[in-house]
Formats: C-alpha cells, structure tokens, sequence
C-alpha cells in the first residue's frame, strides 16, 4: 500500500486541525496516521499526516490541490512518498563502530527506508568495512589549508548519487559553513558526549576526571555553529569510579552507535519537524 | 480559563478527526489540545480533546450538542471539567512510603488537580502520618471471615465523601469481586514487582535468588484477577549482586512511589483511555 | 551489631590489601564487608572496610592500633560507628519537594542513619512543612549586603547541634567561600540540572529551547567554584517535545528529589571517598 | 604485560582476604585488580584477583603454588591468562541482529578478548552474514526426530575448533539436556523478553495486548529448564500505546542484540562467578 507523509507547520489558530483533515477526507484520501502537536508557547502547530494513495487521484492533482490548502493557510509543507528511494552517504575518519551500524540496519533494511549508498572517508581505513557490504568507498584525504578543494569533490559527487542525507559518523574534520549550509537539515552529525557537555577532543576523560556517574550522547542536525544544531535524540548510560576513561571511551562508542542510528531512522521515516532550534519528533 | 477534556473511543473509520474537530470549531470552542491514536490492528480510534470553555455556551448546552455527535458517530466519551473537585482516598496497611508521596504531592498540589481527602487503614500504624497531613484516617481492622462486613462500611463513607479514585497504597489484604467491580478504572494498584512478575509474598527475595540485574514496580487498574488489571505506568532501576535481598527492597520502595504517584497523576488528569485490557495514555 | 567504617585511601602499591586485612584480622576483628579499588591512572588506592566491633578491644585501642599502622603505611582514613548520631541541617528557600523527601525518609529511618534535626530558610514559606515533622524550623532572612551577617548566626546554630552534614535543598542563596569552607565535604547541594549544565535562572527553560530529549539532576559536595564541586549522584529522565517547560520544572523536581536523596544516604553511610574532584562512591 | 585471572569462591569466613592476598605478595605477583563479595545470607566468599605475570614463576609453578593454598583454605577457583584465545561459536537460525553485532565486535577486538571463529545454522539464510565477515558457515538442518543426530554432529567440529564458548543468537530449536549438560557454563542464550516474561512464541504480542509501557531481554547461561538458567545480564526500554507489536518487535531487537553482546564480554573478561542459580558479575 503506496503512502504519502505530510509534514506540516504554521501558527496555530482555531480550525486548522478540522480544516486539514477536512481537505484529505473530501477528496477521498484515507488517513491512517495523524499527529499533532500545538506549541502553546510559541503559538505554533505541527502536524504529522500519513495517508493512504489507493484512490483515483495523481501524485500530481494531490500535490496541486493541497498547494492550494497551503497557500489559503499559509502551511510551510514537505511532501513524501512511501516509495521514494532515500540515499544516504556516510562521513567517516577512522573510528568504524557507527559506520557498521548504519550498514547493518541499511542490509537489515531497518534503516527507516533509507539505504546506505556510499562511503565517503578522509582516511583509507575504513574501506574494508565498506567493502564487506559491497559498498562503493570514496577516500579524500584532506591536505591542511586544501580542505575547500576537498569539499568542491564531495558536491558533485553527491549529486550524481541523488544523496538525500549525509551522516557523519564520528567524522573528525571540520566541515565549512558553505558546505553544511549547501545542505540544510540534511547532515546529521553525533557529538560523542551528553550536550551540553564537556568540551575538548577528549570528554570522555573530562567526565572521568569530574566524576560524573552518567555519560551520553547527542545526535543533532549540522549547523554552522558547531554542536549547536537541533538535538535530534540523546541517550545516556550510568557508570561508576571503577570505569576507566578507556571504559567509558567504550561505553560511549555503544551509546554513540545506537542514538545516531536512531535519529538517522527518525529522520528517514520523515517524523522530525524542525522548530527553530527544536526538532519535534513524533513516535514511530 | 476553565477547560473540558473530551476523552472519545469509537472504532476507525474516515473522517472522524475532521467530523470531531468541526463540531467544536463550529461552536466556537477553541480546541487547546488534541491527541488522537489510531490502533491499526484492533481498528480503534481513540481522542483525547481540550478546549477552553470561555465562550457564550453552558456545560448543558455544550453536553447535549456533543451527545448527539456521539449518536451519529457512535462515540463512546466522558467529558471532565477542570474545576471539578476530584476526592482520592487512600487505602493502607503498614507501609508508609507511598501514602507520604502521595500525601505530599496533593499538598504541593501536584497531584493531577487532585487531593488525597481520606485514608483508610485495615491497621492504626499509619494514622500519625495522615494526622501530619491534617487528612481523616479510618481505622478497619478486617477480621477473618469478616471482609465482607469491613468492605460494607467503606461504600457509605466512599459515598458521603463523593470520592472519585481509590488507591491502593500497598494495602495488603485482597478486596472481593464484589467491592471491586463497584469502582470500575476507579481502584488503581500498586504490585510490588515488575510485571509478568514472580509471585508470592517476596518477590524481592525471589528477585534475589534469580540473580536478576533490573526490578521494577507496576501500578494499574484494580481488576478481579488479581495484577490482571490494565497496567498504568511501569518503571524499573539497574541492581547488581551486591544489592541484599533488603537493599532491594528499599530500592523497590522508591520505584513502587514514584510509579504509583505518576499512575494517579495520569488518571486524575484525565489522560488515560482503556481499550480492553490496554491503556492508552496520552503524554501530558 | 556495633560496626566500625574505615574508610581509607594512599598511594597504591603492592601488598596494602594484605597488609591491612591482616591488621583487623590479627586482632581478631570480623571484616564484614571490604571494597576497595585502585585507580591505575593515578595510582591511588581506596578501601572501605566494616569491622564487627564484638570483640575485647575498646575504640581507643582499635584507633591507638590502627593510627600506627596507618603511619607505617601512610594512610589517610576516617572511622566511623554504627552507633554514631548523624544530625542533618536542611537549608531551605521556598520549594518544599526536596525537603519532604529528606523529612520522609528521616521520619522512615532510611536516611542512611542520619536524623533531619533542624531546617534552616531564608523564608519562613517552609515552616509548616518543618512543623508538620516536629523539627525546628529557624528562619534568618538575608538582606541584601548583609550575607555575613546572616551566615555568622548560622556556626554557633550548627555548633550547638551538633551538625554533621548541611544539605543544601534548593537553598537559593549563595554561600560564601568563607562559609563553605569551613564544612569541608559536610555541604551537599543539589543542581536543578544536569552537569554540565545549562547555566543560568532556568535551565528547563533553556533545555526546552534547544530541545534536549534528557534532562537530569546532579547532587555534589559544595566547594568554592559554583557547581564544580566533587558529584556525588546524577540520574536522567527521557522526556520529548510535548512537555512544557512547566512540565519540564515537575519531571526535574522528581529527580532533583530522588537524586538528592540518595546522595545524603551515600554520604550518612560512609561509602564515599573524595580523590580530587572525582568521589568513589562505593555500592551498599 | 601479561596477566592472569583468578576466580575463587568459597565458604566466608575471617582472614580469607589477607590469606589470599599474602599469598599474592608473598610470591612477589604484583595484585593490579581485586574484588570480592561477601554473600552474608549464604555466608559466601567471592573473589576475583588480577595479577600480572612479569615475575620469575612459571604458570606450572604459580598453579601448584595456589592449588596448595586452595586445598588448605578449600577454594573452588578458575585460573585464567590474558593471552588465552578465547574461541566462540555461535548459533543461528535466521535473525541476524544479534549475530552481526557479535562478529562487528570480534572484528573489531572488543568482544572481551573472544574471536568468533564459527556460525553454525540450522538453516542457510545467514550463511552471507557469516561470508561478509570471512567466518566459517555450517548448516545443519534439524529434520523432525533426528534433532539427536544433528546435535551429535556439533560436538566433533566444536573439539576440533577448540570452543570455548557457545552463543544462542537467537537459536529456535531447543537443544537437549544432554547436549546443554556437556558444555556446562559454556552456552549463554539470549532470551526475547524480559524475565520473569510472557512465555510463548510471540511475547512482544502478548506486552502490546497487556499494554506494559517497558519492555527488555534477558541474556542467561542456558540449563536443562529452558530460560531457567543463572541470569547474566538484562536491559529494558520504555515503550509507549503507540508502538504496533512489529515496533516492539523491532525495539526487542535492539535490546536483545545489546543485552547479549554484554553477556558475552563479561563472560569472556571472566568477570562472572556462579552461585546456584545467581551470577556474581564483577564490573570491568
């Protein structure tokens, strides 16, 4: 059964739930999933619709038909279908535990539609992880101050792979503003550590020293500011003083793996809404 | 600003969401939230709606408009107002962890817009902590073969006091089918395990035994199969080995209070739809 | 029972754990319980140690016996006993969740041993809740620049009590370094927030902001550095976009509730060791 | 640096510690860990002493040192070296979480020191999974009544590969007493719910049809009683109305995949002691 997911937000106001639903019911369209949520603080609506396409009409008159919905409620709208193909390409330096996650679920096909379609690396290593699931692996090591040149390669070449999401997967460079504004709410990148959170290349060793008896991690949308962007899962593990930093370092890499392959299937599945710095997630 | 919640269960079908919500936006109430779930397997369709009610219509009017909504679309509903007073009684025995919470959490009122009005006790150990509140506690001693009597006494008072939820508050005696089915979703309980739990009068001490690393507490409705009732609210907390059949009890005291409490918080603020033997509970 | 708690920490090298053991042993003290733990990375070691006290020896001997071995081996320790009286000041504002709990679990005896014998406010809004538990309540009020004067009435207080441990429940003042530092590792204080934290008068607002799916509490021992105290307890809680920033403050007041708790019972037991800002907190 | 691994228990009584311990330093072994549990209700000791091996001793010479210590202090206790390979075999049928998170830590060195050298199937399907990671595959079908003849197959190529080590990835045939009772403490299955569960073919059904708002899993050394066995390790989830029984499905995974991947390190790290039907897990 073909569907099609509506993701919808505008200032909230009396009506507008009726006035939705309304417009599937008249024309026919079976609803079979609806969510909304009212931000009473920002007066603001979110609604979530998925509805069945069996009827008569084309993807064409639905599209045309609830344009016209949009602009009378003044709706900011996206607009997905069940069997769009959603290529994703996956970021990474060295570290491999993310990466093999993210290929188990896209061969699991558990990865919320979506298929892991490369391997884009600035170190070799990893190649051979790519390679035992028989995806392709782009190597582009980055030369101090070439890091423009670097990036110019990557465009083209996402492009031509129709890539829909771009996961960092504990990739450890730092990508430009031009480029992560080339590609707004489509790069999802996990911060090894609990947002707010230690700073530094080495949290985990911070919350070792500090003693902290719970660590985390954070997935969120890439921004220009750094580990700023709209958290889109976290998750935390208790630990104790007997934990090592190189325990925790492990510990973490689990957490890591498991909240970036998570916010990676929320965001394929098409139930985030972003709010400002706000993602509204809605359940499976 | 006063309000109405609109708890609504009828099966699935079309149109519903948008018939529901025109009713309202037709008659000027202001809808301030809305929760549907639509169960797929079962093909139930379940509402939770809030409205404010400070337009021109009364309560009388606005029951007899929706009544006949409810005709036509075959709803099964209850409508709760906010200013409703919402009496709980308390019913113990020894144990005082989870009458305090719940004592203290109606006089920080935070208990869902409801008060904790009378305690009951089938032993005198707990009056001074209902005394403390300033809250009536009745005595009951149960004699053996005489539950029937010790039940009859508790409906006049029950009545007299308009009380609107009874809980369980670790009160260790089994209360008959008869007094039961009485209160039907207005008994709530707490078990002293996680359920499907071990039985017996020491599941903590089984618990032990098993070597289980996680135990937990279930709070749900009060049916005649005993722990049989639709759950509520569950929650559980990591133990290890060295944790002694004693520490878990303590560690268990602390999980069966909070879950409890969140249970009557849910019920009370009317968040809860029963669907057989399922609870539907909407998030605040 | 009559127990004694040594806890002890130095420099790890071979042959403390036997060389200590063998003390209590030799002179035919019952080790009822001994953890200890070596931090490699700092080459520390910790023990903690619970002797029965049912032989011939007198405390004085056993403390004569063990400040020669602690000598010979450089060790830095405390004792405690069973029987010790632990007396606790709560210092108070004007939210009582905190308060309640430690009243409660004082009143039940599950405070790990230590009685609530005075609440100290700069409000006097919490002294029905002190009464209610028959504790004094002492109310000093602090006018702006005369801090000094107000914290001065509070030593010779604490003195003649007898005072072991301050617990900081939502004390919405800020101490002095001069004050604090005369209670060196006797001052616990809860955070309404997860460390690190957002900073600032309200963090779940902050947290709801930026859309965190955790928030948490954090318990640590009061130093001069705000909030950079050694922790002592953290815990979490899951939450997602629907709860309200009030919602938000309730769900935080549980675990600042719980989280504070527990810290207070840690300490009342002697299971905590400092080492720098980490604390070993060893299990029950 | 080479280390070894002692695993002791025996009945508690005084002087056990410095007993064991003086033997340690007295042979010049440098302890770099030690636990141990007291288990007052059984009045049992547990000790786990790591030692490192760069001393004069042979391992010969260590081990009839300490059996002689053993035999006079009646210790049942394990030896075991860090530069042991640790052969693990794991079975399948044709759900492949739980066996690409196992061969995703083998490969990546973080499976405790354990290799997965072998899959065997009871059907083909995974035999591409144990392919992409260049693990010996072997199908053995069970037919009807033959189970005897396949079982019987096992036990040969488990000798010749040196197993150490049997894991039930979610294995869906049942095995007999007598193959169980020939690897005694050497099969850990991983159980799909949390126990004590809903037994049956279909828990996670049967949680969503008695609306229980967590579910977990349960990984555990397997004996005769099927699910009966020491439990070793268990996690939970929070799941909500809105998750179809396919989502619990789906969550169960994960956990599952999670819970037993731990077992298998803590066994592995020979951080566990059995007693009865309790595991004492010692932390890293």
């Amino acid at each position: 059964m073909k569907q099609a997911v509506f993701l919808i937000r505008t200032d909230d106001r009396q009506g507008l739930l009726a006035a939705i639903s309304n417009f599937f019911t008249g024309h026919k369209y079976n609803i079979i999933g609806c969510r909304q949520y009212t931000d009473l603080h920002e007066g603001r609506y979110f609604m979530r619709v998925v509805i069945d396409l069996s009827n008569e009409c084309t993807r064409r008159e639905l599209e045309e038909h609830f344009s016209a919905l949009a602009r009378e409620l003044r709706l900011t709208y996206e607009i997905h279908y069940s069997d769009e193909v959603r290529n994703v390409a996956v970021m990474v330096t060295k570290t491999s535990h993310c990466l093999y996650d993210l290929l188990m679920h896209s061969e699991e096909n558990t990865l919320g539609g979506g298929r892991v379609v490369m391997v884009v690396g600035n170190h070799p290593e990893l190649e051979s992880v790519a390679d035992r699931f028989r995806v392709p692996f782009y190597c582009f090591p980055v030369e101090k101050g070439k890091e423009a040149e670097q990036e110019a390669l990557l465009h083209p070449l996402f492009e031509r792979n129709h890539i829909d999401l771009i996961v960092l997967a504990r990739y450890m460079r730092i990508l430009s503003d031009d480029f992560i504004s080339r590609y707004p709410r489509r790069i999802i990148n996990i911060h090894h550590g609990f947002l707010p959170a230690f700073q530094g290349s080495d949290p985990y060793r911070q919350a070792w020293e500090r003693g902290v008896k719970i660590i985390g991690a954070t997935a969120h949308y890439a921004t220009a500011e750094l580990d700023e962007g709209p958290i889109i899962e976290q998750d935390v593990v208790r630990i104790s003083h007997e934990d090592t930093p190189e325990a925790l370092r492990e510990i973490g890499r689990d957490i890591e793996r498991r909240v970036l392959t998570r916010a990676v299937q929320a965001h394929l599945e098409h139930r985030i809404i972003l709010s400002d710095r706000r993602t509204i997630v809605f359940g499976r």
